[in-house]
């Protein structure tokens, strides 16, 4: 998750210390794996690749010690797999003395139509900062050229700005220290008995993998937060594969020892340097600190975390007092947005209605292990927002879930209406098959993250055979694309589409894009 | 001193470890000085500066801190005098946290013109690794960011390529810490009852004082090399200033230690990493072994650097044999130049026969301190070329030394022959006075290096106004223009001319120019 910029420094938050003491404990240690390249490769256009880019072997690495390389002369190597980790290499002089520096540029690239982009071309409004770029200057050779800082690639473009024209250079040993909180050999692995979805999942682990690093990382390219929205989706996908469930409980309780004074959870926190939240809020993304609670008691319960956890939760839920009418109406606000999709170009209204009574029914849920006598209340509450869902937002005679005050048709409200199980299981399966009649084939969302909600919806509403054929055509085809981790975002009606116009800082492997992980294990087995 | 290409990876060179070690013996402690910015400054447009380009304060160092840059605000800060060294300074962010990496550039200038220029648009023969210029990204802030490089600047210019519209930068204790193997306060600095030539003085004591690192650099922002013609000169400035005898002694034992199997003396050797002596011979380069080392001993006299480097200064004018003819005359080699000057527009045959004069009287010196019976040979093949030059090259009826087949009248020749003492002083008085005549005002010629040796030439000739004369208008046109140390190129004509095309590669303090130190010292006092 990346979203528009919130600014709210004057924000007070809490900093609790026996909280964050708990988020200390579960630290991960990380695991470091030495990479080599695969081979030498070229650029070249293909059509049925992401921006038609593709790639073709030009020599083996055995080869990369005869080459010598002088002023303007560049190598891309192929690292074989997604890394995030650090790259080192070897590069010795040839030639007459060395009489000047050596000036070399080195491009890391997680897709390989980020090299068809320049830096200096791009001006939108994500930071330039995330290029993955350094311009070197080494003043004396041989050198063991050692990069301080982590990249997120598979590929690594490495041009020699100037030597001189007495000396050139020759490249050897080009190693990553690869890097993640899991291993992936121990990974579950199930048997689909499908080609097809066993690569969709095997992606699907690869992103995950990448992501989960000293917390679960949004992506590990750029942001590199944890974000609580795509948290939710990771600790699912983890529970079915590599089960580190303390990673969860560390994200956990960075979020609850850092909430603002008035009780609200940050949408993210930065854990780079010190343990920072962020001064963003989204009000579903709140309400999902609730909801991956939950998951994770109902995965592998912990009274402690629940004495200490639940209160956050509830405060949260309190908080959002002041959105719910009464009536059981959610309201939406400007200064406090629902997230649901990255597009501002459906009303949120209902999914926001949805979202707030599937996080509520978790609340519910803990409240009752938590024995707390407020459950009553909740409950209540809940008759009324799904009161209010099936009897103000339902259309009888349109057979779908209106949106906003111009009564909006969108599918973000009938996933998260059949997620939220306001219907009957009846009722939700015509739902999502009039959706899949009426409101397919999707147009005008760009991001897994909505796409999983879609899937989800139809699996829960018993259209598996749909579920799995939108699984094929969406994270399917970021695969057929070139994809080894799955994006950030993807738009099938335009998969050449950045939402950044520029794909030197898009995203390739984003953790909330990790789903079909959880998906496939969760209506498949 | 650096000159255009020669490739010779095929030479074969000894090493003495015997020389190396007493090179190594004579190896300076590096004087560290911590320098602050003198103020912030900004550029502007002024006629009467280099490039017409000048600087003017824009706020006090104090303000600084107080000041905030987000992307693309920059700003530039003048250290208040030429510096060697390393730069830091220290970096916080302010506004929301941190989302994003702060990237920055930061470009170090001799001379505020060089900020004019772009180093992408930079296509000269130079190495374009010199450029100083570096393109930092920083994950974490706050930061006492240390550049590891060693760089030669005045001002400093930093610009925040992105931070994220969320937050800002603000930078305090910018810092130098400068080098050199000398401290300027223990420097003898005479009174000369001219304001001018005391300036003209100071600022050649500056150039030296920053060449004098581990070795003489020629200069110590490009190139950073011992250069053997330029050491000769260099030497004879520090004798009658900072007078560090022992890093003349340490240069010399380096050429010494690693001369070619052949006995050739290299024109420069590497000393940044290990000592590597470069496959770059020049005729008048070698033969200056002889003049330094006899310049040395005329200074300080040690029986055992004689015994030492007597050896190596003789083989060199062994091998010079075969471009000397029985008749005395001197031939030049397209293999093995002679440079005399940058300018390849005039010839250079006379000069190399005053030169190869000059130095051969200073062998006889040392031939002499040595009791070497060769002395006489040398004297008798002295007396051969001393009477070529009187008897064919000189045209009496032009009355000036004419060089190469087409009998070219150029100053160089001129100048070396006065300074070789061909003719008597009287003669030599007239031949400068018409010199200044007919060959006044100076044109073609770039190089402080060979507007010393005319300079010093009038000084030898007698004409000691006219020596002040032109010392003010080349060196102190150079300080009008906005130098601080001495540049390695200046053509009065056309003062904004590179020679690479680009000002950023341009040398604005080199070794070869810092000469008035010495020839006010030798001439006026």
């Amino acid at each position: 998750m990346s979203f528009k910029f919130q600014i709210n420094t004057d924000i007070k938050f809490n900093r609790n210390k026996y909280l964050l003491a708990k988020a200390d404990k579960y630290k991960p240690e990380i695991i470091h794996k030495t990479v080599f390249p695969k081979e030498l490769v070229k650029l070249i256009k293909d059509k049925s690749q992401l921006d038609d880019v593709g790639i073709k072997k030009s020599n083996s690495i055995e080869q990369l010690t005869t080459m010598s390389f002088a002023k303007d002369d560049s190598f891309i190597l192929d690292m074989g797999r997604h890394c995030v980790g650090k790259f080192q290499i070897h590069i010795e002089h040839v030639g007459s003395p060395m009489d000047a520096p050596l000036t070399l540029k080195i491009r890391f690239a997680e897709m390989p139509n980020e090299f068809k982009y320049n830096s200096d071309d791009y001006n939108g409004w994500l930071s330039k900062s995330w290029m993955q770029e350094e311009l070197i200057h080494i003043d004396t050779l041989p050198v063991d050229l050692q990069l301080s800082r982590r990249y997120s690639f598979r590929y690594v473009e490495i041009t020699v700005v100037d030597t001189s024209p007495k000396w050139s250079v020759q490249f050897s040993r080009p190693t990553v220290i690869a890097q993640s909180s899991v291993d992936k050999l121990k990974a579950i692995r199930p048997n689909f008995d499908d080609k097809e979805l066993e690569q969709i999942y095997q992606v699907g682990l690869n992103t995950l993998h990448e992501c989960m690093q000293d917390v679960f990382e949004d992506g590990p390219k750029r942001d590199r937060r944890l974000w609580l929205g795509d948290l939710r989706l990771q600790a699912l996908a983890n529970y079915t594969s590599f089960d580190n469930t303390n990673l969860v409980k560390r994200c956990l309780y960075l979020f609850a020892a850092m909430t603002a004074k008035d009780g609200r959870i940050s949408a993210n926190v930065f854990t780079n340097n010190e343990y920072i939240p962020d001064d963003t809020f989204m009000y579903d993304y709140g309400l999902f600190f609730i909801s991956t609670l939950d998951d994770l008691l109902k995965h592998e319960f912990s009274q402690e975390i629940l004495d200490d956890l639940y209160p956050i939760a509830k405060k949260q839920w309190e908080y959002d007092q002041k959105f719910i009418t009464s009536e059981g109406k959610v309201i939406l606000d400007e200064d406090y947005i629902t997230f649901v999709d990255w597009s501002q170009d459906f009303d949120k209204t209902t999914s926001a209605q949805a979202i707030t009574i599937y996080t509520l029914k978790q609340l519910i849920n803990l409240a009752g292990l938590a024995k707390d006598s407020e459950k009553i209340r909740y409950q209540k509450q809940l008759e009324k927002l799904e009161s209010y869902a099936k009897n103000k937002l339902f259309d009888k005679d349109k057979g779908f879930f209106i949106s906003g005050p111009k009564k909006e048709i969108n599918l973000a409200s009938q996933a998260w209406m059949v997620l939220a199980h306001v219907l009957n299981d009846k009722e939700n399966h015509l739902l999502m098959k009039k959706s899949k009649k009426e409101l397919f084939p999707i147009k005008g969302i760009a991001t897994p993250y909505m796409y999983h909600h879609v899937d989800q919806a139809l699996f829960e509403a018993g259209l598996k055979d749909d579920a799995i054929k939108l699984m094929k055509e969406y994270w399917g085809k970021m695969i057929s694309l070139g994809a080894d981790t799955y994006w950030e975002a993807f738009e099938p009606e335009q998969p050449n589409f950045s939402p950044y116009g520029n794909a030197m800082v898009n995203s390739f492997c984003h953790a909330w894009s990790c789903t079909p992980v959880w998906l496939l294990h969760e209506y498949l087995n």
